[in-house]
């Protein structure tokens, strides 16, 4: 048995999970990640007691916990170098949490952990893996013969940092033009006020005023009721999307490619025209294509690919 | 001993390669790449077997031949999938080579096998390598753990078709946007001649004259005697190229990215900005950051790659 932490910026999720990547038993304590990290790590080390409990376990049959963490991970060393989210520098949260509980910690970036999670589930063993999560930013990971692909620094798969118009839109980290300024929720809800200012009388825009703001859901809401100024938005917002995954699937080649995120409960509604344009653009014309699919553990992910990266 | 072939459509270039990658002898003959393969593979086979002879070796020395083909490979099968430069469809290279000399033979694409000998002469034996070559088109390998990706399809590594602008100019392979539109050769060529045009008068313009034709050292060379309009385009250029790389740095942190091909001939001249572009951009800020440098093998680099790719 493995624990798996998801260590967010809001809450901190955990599961004891079994070999298989099934969740036996689960919880959840509010983050408070203005604290110094000790005290995050003293509600983390209980609530972990605590599902071990509930699972009918103890700690001595917990093999390794693992947890997903934003930000810069040293994975090597179990140290949070650096989270905007919840203000940790340099904190040794594995050491931290061996404090309390005795057994080998293994920590991952949450994207990462959140891509073995879905691996495991739903990747069917192959070689090559690739993940891509369509939310507030654009995360990723990458799995290949079965293991995280960190790079040599555990900063590698910032797979929404990839170039989609250079010199573009300005991107939270700095640059100008990442995939991320066009393909996340926040790019999709930007797009979605631009094209509501230019068609106020638009049934988008009736959405948007009826539920108070623009959501991610806004457009995507309207152009299936046959709004053609939501349709354009949608149609623009997807090409983006799929422009992006057609860099890496022309790099990596992978033998699945699973979106997941807010945006992905969309659908085939969003997958069709996907894999259409990969279909389209894709490098290689001559031999086997990528598998294209919408992930299916949503916020399970990072809690099952967490256990399941220290069960490496 | 290994024998590395570099299949061109110009010519075919061979070497008798040690374990450490050091050519022993080498030889090279016209491709004529109009005929049948049967025939160029019969002139491939007398090549070998003349270098074996020249090296003082018999073929019964020879462990494996490796040989490093453009386009399409199935590198499982030893088939040519297809290459438009060869004109070859679904030949089977390794198996008609083998009628002449009865040794194991792998085939490889030979952007990765020129990324592979790079690797075994400058990659200092680390994880994860990237090789670049800014050349008529913009092509690449990828070295983890110490062999060679290629996607499940053995059709991946194709770094030149990233999308760097999202609708941007018209690429050879049938997309729009790709960096290789912008960082190739045939890219820098195109726009010096743009440039030119604005600026007759420049001394781009009067080196284009002298040398009856814009070529990929226009403007680097005009630039270094001060012409500022020859300035701007390098500029510009190699901000295109240190993009795309940038991708490539968040996607795999790699610890070593070496930039090969006619390009990277330019060294400091193109490297100083390049690195201070990918440093500013990075998003990486808090870990060990990747390590660029120019190619040293040039020519030699596809005929010791697809040498030491047989080995594995």
């Amino acid at each position: 048995m493995y624990i798996g932490v998801d260590l967010g910026g809001t809450n901190i999720a955990a599961g004891v999970v079994d070999e298989a990547g099934k969740i036996l038993a689960e919880g959840s304590v509010p983050t408070g990640a203005e604290r110094p990290y000790q005290e995050i790590i003293k509600d983390m080390a209980d609530l972990c007691k605590e599902i071990t409990k509930k699972a009918g376990l103890e700690i001595s049959d917990i093999r390794a916990i693992g947890i997903g963490s934003p930000g810069t991970i040293d994975n090597e060393n179990g140290v949070v170098v650096y989270s905007n989210n919840i203000k940790m520098e340099h904190a040794p949260i594995a050491a931290e949490l061996q404090k309390y509980i005795n057994v080998p910690v293994n920590m991952e970036n949450d994207a990462n952990a959140a891509a073995m999670g879905e691996y495991v589930v739903n990747g069917g063993d192959v070689d090559s893996f690739i993940f891509i999560t369509l939310g507030t930013g654009v995360g990723g990971g990458i799995v290949l013969n079965k293991k995280i692909y960190r790079g040599f620094n555990c900063a590698g798969a910032e797979l929404g940092h990839i170039t989609l118009i250079h010199n573009g839109q300005p991107c939270t980290c700095g640059n100008n033009g990442c995939w991320e300024a066009y393909a996340s929720v926040t790019a999709l809800i930007r797009q979605t006020k631009e094209a509501i200012e230019k068609n106020p009388d638009s049934l988008m825009a009736k959405l948007a005023e009826k539920e108070g703001k623009v959501s991610g859901r806004t457009a995507f809401d309207a152009a299936k009721q046959g709004d053609a100024a939501a349709q354009a938005v949608v149609d623009q917002y997807i090409e983006y999307v799929a422009d992006g995954l057609l860099s890496i699937v022309n790099i990596f080649q992978p033998e699945k490619l699973v979106i997941g995120g807010g945006i992905s409960k969309e659908g085939d509604y969003l997958l069709n025209p996907i894999r259409e344009y990969i279909k389209k653009y894709d490098y290689n014309k001559y031999m086997p294509r990528v598998d294209i699919s919408i992930a299916t553990l949503f916020n399970d992910a990072g809690i099952i690919g967490a256990a399941l990266a220290a069960k490496q």
